[in-house]
């Protein structure tokens, strides 16, 4: 199934994509994407339903963030070599794990506001990984079975904010709009190897990046696995699982977005974002 | 005010002490102390109400962790100069900033756990800051404003997993348990200076840490003004603002938790911890 999130910012409802693309209203179902509205529970109860009964939303719709709001909102650094390369940093030897503010979650087809004081504005196309069962100290060859779906994320950053103020990268990963996820909530039953998948983005046009998900150095099964020896995941986090190269700090010179920019990314079949970068204020 | 939330682990409810030091059920008026149920207008309405017309609970109950879930549960890292030196580590320019996991909130009297294949780990007793509306780029001199209350935290740290497996802390920061928070939030109205209060924590009765906020390198002004340049704090996000010196890892040689000991540790006026150490599994 893909599940989504439609209407106006902050009203947003859950829906679902019937047979023929059109968007089934959940909110009888369930409160919100979001939580315990993630769960495989909740999942399979939805997988359950005949859409075709579900009231149809009015088309037209704006498509929100796929999550409400996320308990954690993890993410993998330098997990494609060639990244990690051109970011100048060591191929690592286990997951680099930090975490984004909450409230960096933005939509898929909102604006990116470069924040007040930012000169290095930069993108990150990536795989999210949305848990939908509490996971700690699982075994690769089980890890999968936890999780609820996957969906396309934007890691954006601010470089000098994520490297230049301290060591600890959550400064740079976490102003407003620097998380857009969606547009959609791919349930994991759709998507049998999470290792296979495309992930591209453009800027006004042009081809920044342009892998795969096969040349992750830790794939998503190794990921969840090393991550629940440390903390117990929750239902409803999320987990970028990183980003091939082709980011702007990676160019020569470097290029980081500015306002007027378009970025276009996709992930697999888990949907395309489309993001005009706006300034704040 | 003292909130508090009591009952068995997991059916938590939102509670207030009265004049009496008993405690008043307020689970008709607020769903959970998490997110919006601390935000400014939540507790000027708790604040407004008649306590003595609310209804008693039970005497004799647990009481849990003082918040139920957190948007973001942020920490502070060497915001004392003597911890900074304990730890073989310069004196930060800037607050450094990082985060622990959700899933790592616990009551202030349950055990902790000591997690399987840990040989490191340490406390750190914190002051922390419970934000009561959303912020973004507020100015030092209104930061103070944004705060619903303060709260009792043991920020507990395996110090290899934070410090020897990548640079970013999250690691060691966040297993089950490893979040002790409360046992009240204590209102903002009630501590008029958060630069204040005594900082103690105690190791089967032996002073560890003895200090004082009045020692902080980064005032809570100043960390949340700063923090807002960088993200849009939320109503419920718990920041913890560092510890002072004392902690295992600073000991000549080292000590570390293990299972049979008990730390108690203490806040100022933000009540007491006691939390007993157990082996996991």
């Amino acid at each position: 199934m893909k599940l989504l999130r439609f209407g106006p910012a902050g009203q947003e409802k859950p829906g679902v994509l019937d047979e023929q693309g059109q968007i089934r209203d959940l909110s009888g179902i369930v409160a919100d994407f979001a939580g315990a509205g993630v769960s495989l529970d909740t999942i399979a109860h939805i997988d359950s339903l005949d859409l075709a009964a579900l009231p149809l939303a009015a088309p037209e719709q704006r498509i929100g963030a796929c999550l409400g709001w996320v308990p954690n909102f993890y993410c993998i650094g330098l997990n494609y070599a060639r990244h990690a390369a051109e970011a100048g940093m060591d191929k690592p030897q286990e997951p680099i794990l930090f975490s984004k503010a909450a409230s960096a979650l933005s939509g898929p087809f909102d604006p990116v506001v470069i924040p007040e004081g930012s000169e290095k504005t930069d993108w990150e196309a990536e795989l999210g990984v949305i848990i939908g069962r509490p996971v700690h100290n699982i075994s690769q060859d089980k890890a999968l079975s936890c999780v609820a779906g996957y969906c396309t994320v934007n890691d954006i950053s601010e470089r000098a904010w994520q490297l230049e103020h301290g060591g600890q990268w959550i400064k740079g990963k976490s102003a407003p709009t620097f998380g857009p996820v969606g547009p959609y909530i791919v349930t994991a039953d759709e998507v049998p190897d999470p290792q296979a998948l495309a992930v591209k983005l453009s800027l006004n046009g042009e081809t920044m990046q342009d892998s795969g998900t096969a040349d992750m150095i830790f794939g998503v099964a190794e990921i969840i696995a090393y991550m629940s020896r440390f903390m117990t995941l929750l239902p409803g986090d999320l987990i970028s699982t990183g980003t091939p190269e082709g980011v702007g700090m990676g160019a020569n010179p470097p290029r980081f977005l500015r306002a007027g920019d378009e970025m276009t990314l996709e992930v697999g079949p888990l949907g395309a974002q489309r993001l005009p970068v706006v300034a704040a204020g």
